[in-house]
């Protein structure tokens, strides 16, 4: 009996896999291969194509014209054909890191059929894969590993603010369920991003997982929030259906309050409804570039509410009637508001209030500007700069030392 | 000042957007257009094709050869090429569901790039869609309202009797955080499936969110496990890595237990660590194909463990060592264990023991067979025959049918 079912479900499968090869191609390629000293082999079974090429985060940056001016993006390269039709291409030995990449064939982009793991940012997909070279290195740290792992959940709570229905990503330290208190981390996503951006680009569980298990970060509860106040949910996962995401917010509707004022809704949800330390030695914030900026204006809104801070290339935003034609600096010292709100937030003495940025990123000079503000004015922070610019690769980095740094 | 960083974020979205679009081929069609008469029109950018096919389960079934004999697959159809490099296809008016469908690009498998929404399953990708026209159809089933929403973790659990850590998916019925004991329905996938199969394939959290909030389903706990037990998660979940999935297994080792044995160390787990309503009347188990030969094969070995019984397109497995040559309601006669297991099952008389199967399904005779030999014994079950063969579709009907018949 157990014989004729297991043949009949083969020869489903069988039919099946037949079916699609006879007539898609489908196959057993490998692809990405990632190789012992690093190499990554790529492949595509495309017969009947002209040129195959592919893009990713892992070749040289080039320079391109654009109707703004020159800019920078991934080199583009191209595959070989073998005899079978199958086209490769093989990498130097890279570093260990977390990729994306994407095949062009005859002009149009193309997931890596052989490869099941992808991403989404905004309205893109790219495949990813992971170099992990030996323990503790950034490809390991953003792997699966055997450590205890943490549980991630898609909540949904009321923020009477918004007067909606609105869904989070909750990280629960290993343990959680056996009892006791946790500090927590308030982890924000940028411009087009979502409750999902930091649980899947950002590979925020695995950091956390990783970090705990070799006690560089304390264990914590790492609340994901949606930043879009307009929109209840990620794309799909909200009430206005399978929608085709876009940078500039993922709802029709003008919020009824901005993430700033509806911050207490998520941080009440959050400490009546799981076990936290509570009081500011036990709250952190930070978040990359929107995200950044909101970590940036909550704090100033709330300056008794955190004790960490953590801007991420942030986007920094002054508020108000600003004149586009002043130099951002002078604005920030003509700005009584302004001075007075961050004023509050130094007053408050915070352990930590942590900027970092890619020394290319196009949110640079306005977090210089900032960062000369601050010094004019005393306030200490902590200060760092990466290479690169706007990019998942550095707040991966971010995240991975925030984390460090807090609750300890 | 905010209208400088606004200009900023616009020039960075704009200049990735314009080198996509103008190397790639990346534009703003939208596509699948969903129209409120139930027609969609598909369309692909691909002015360098010479064919552009497209495939999806909305469309009539055609018999094609294989190695094996004449297999069923949906039907291929052409989109039609227009001036301006987009390929459109419009469908007649589809009733309310969620669909699955690819393009075929002279040859070659590939994914709406205007579609954001896909499933896996196994290693295939396909886009999805909804067609909903009114409340309470399956679209309206499928697609989340708005209604009080559940929470959905993915869990780790110690399992002692295999002797590891494993992840599973745990849907919370909404007002959980409030408190209250709830039921528990564990809800088992298929082979090649995951603990993400019900959560994203089945749209497992949706069904239940509107089930609930219509007043058709008792607020349940969900239980959605992984059956792979030599695997600690869905594929890029464990620690094996991002590992290329498979129909046979999720991983290269032999288990040290089954799904049978393992079984009891869930449902520790979950009453330990939940607020559960206890004992066999406030347990059901279902599952789809292996996960309902699993559902069969563990209702036999704790025969008084669930008062609700459901199996979806089932495996029907007797095991031990049974002869190929035989019929199969003659070996269900022949083997004593076999009618001890199954009588224990019975005399213990679950309120409701509820199979279903679709009349094209590979596995109608072997469901047959068995309610052939229920019948012979007089043992009360209910029985379900659909439409369609082994099919998502079928499973999503049988797990909404299922939970309003459980805990009532």
């Amino acid at each position: 009996m157990k014989k004729i079912i297991v043949s009949l479900v083969c020869l489903l499968v069988f039919t099946q896999a037949w079916s699609q090869q006879a007539l898609f191609g489908g196959n057993d390629l490998v692809s990405p291969e990632v190789k012992e000293d690093g190499t990554v082999t790529f492949r595509l079974f495309a017969p009947k194509a002209v040129r195959v090429q592919l893009t990713g985060d892992f070749l040289a940056k080039e320079k391109v014209d654009s109707p703004m001016g020159p800019v920078e993006r991934d080199l583009v390269v191209d595959l070989q054909e073998g005899n079978d039709g199958v086209w490769t291409y093989t990498t130097g030995s890279l570093s260990p890191e977390l990729y994306s990449y994407k095949f062009i064939v005859d002009g149009r982009d193309q997931l890596d059929p052989s490869n099941v793991y992808m991403c989404r940012d905004i309205a893109t997909y790219t495949n990813i894969f992971i170099i992990e070279k030996e323990a503790g290195d950034k490809g390991d740290l953003y792997s699966v590993n055997k450590v205890p792992h943490g549980s991630v959940s898609k909540v949904w709570y009321e923020s009477p603010t918004l007067k909606m229905s609105r869904r989070m990503t909750v990280y629960t330290p290993p343990g959680y369920e056996k009892g006791g208190r946790y500090p927590v981390l308030y982890l924000l996503h940028g411009a087009g991003g979502d409750e999902e951006a930091w649980a899947t680009l950002g590979r925020a569980s695995q950091i956390m997982d990783n970090l705990i298990a070799m006690g560089k970060a304390k264990p914590m509860i790492v609340v994901m929030t949606n930043g879009n106040t307009n929109s209840e949910a990620a794309p799909g996962e909200g009430s206005n259906g399978m929608y085709k995401p876009s940078f500039r917010g993922h709802a029709t509707s003008k919020p009824v309050a901005s993430m700033e004022e509806s911050f207490p809704d998520v941080v009440n949800y959050i400490e009546k409804n799981y076990r936290t330390l509570k009081g500011k030695k036990n709250r952190a914030i930070c978040g990359l570039s929107m995200g950044g900026g909101h970590s940036f204006s909550i704090t100033k809104r709330y300056p008794t509410m955190f004790d960490y801070v953590g801007l991420f290339s942030a986007a920094i935003f002054m508020g108000g009637n600003n004149d586009p034609q002043k130099n951002m600096l002078e604005q920030m010292n003509e700005d009584a508001t302004f001075g007075k709100e961050v004023a509050a937030v130094f007053a408050a003495n915070p352990k930590l209030y942590w900027i970092a940025i890619g020394n290319t990123d196009f949110l640079f000079d306005a977090n210089t500007n900032y960062r000369k503000y601050l010094d004019s004015k005393g306030y200490r922070y902590e200060y760092l700069e990466t290479d690169g610019g706007h990019i998942w690769r550095n707040w991966r980095i971010y995240l991975t030392l925030f984390a460090e740094k807090i609750f300890q």
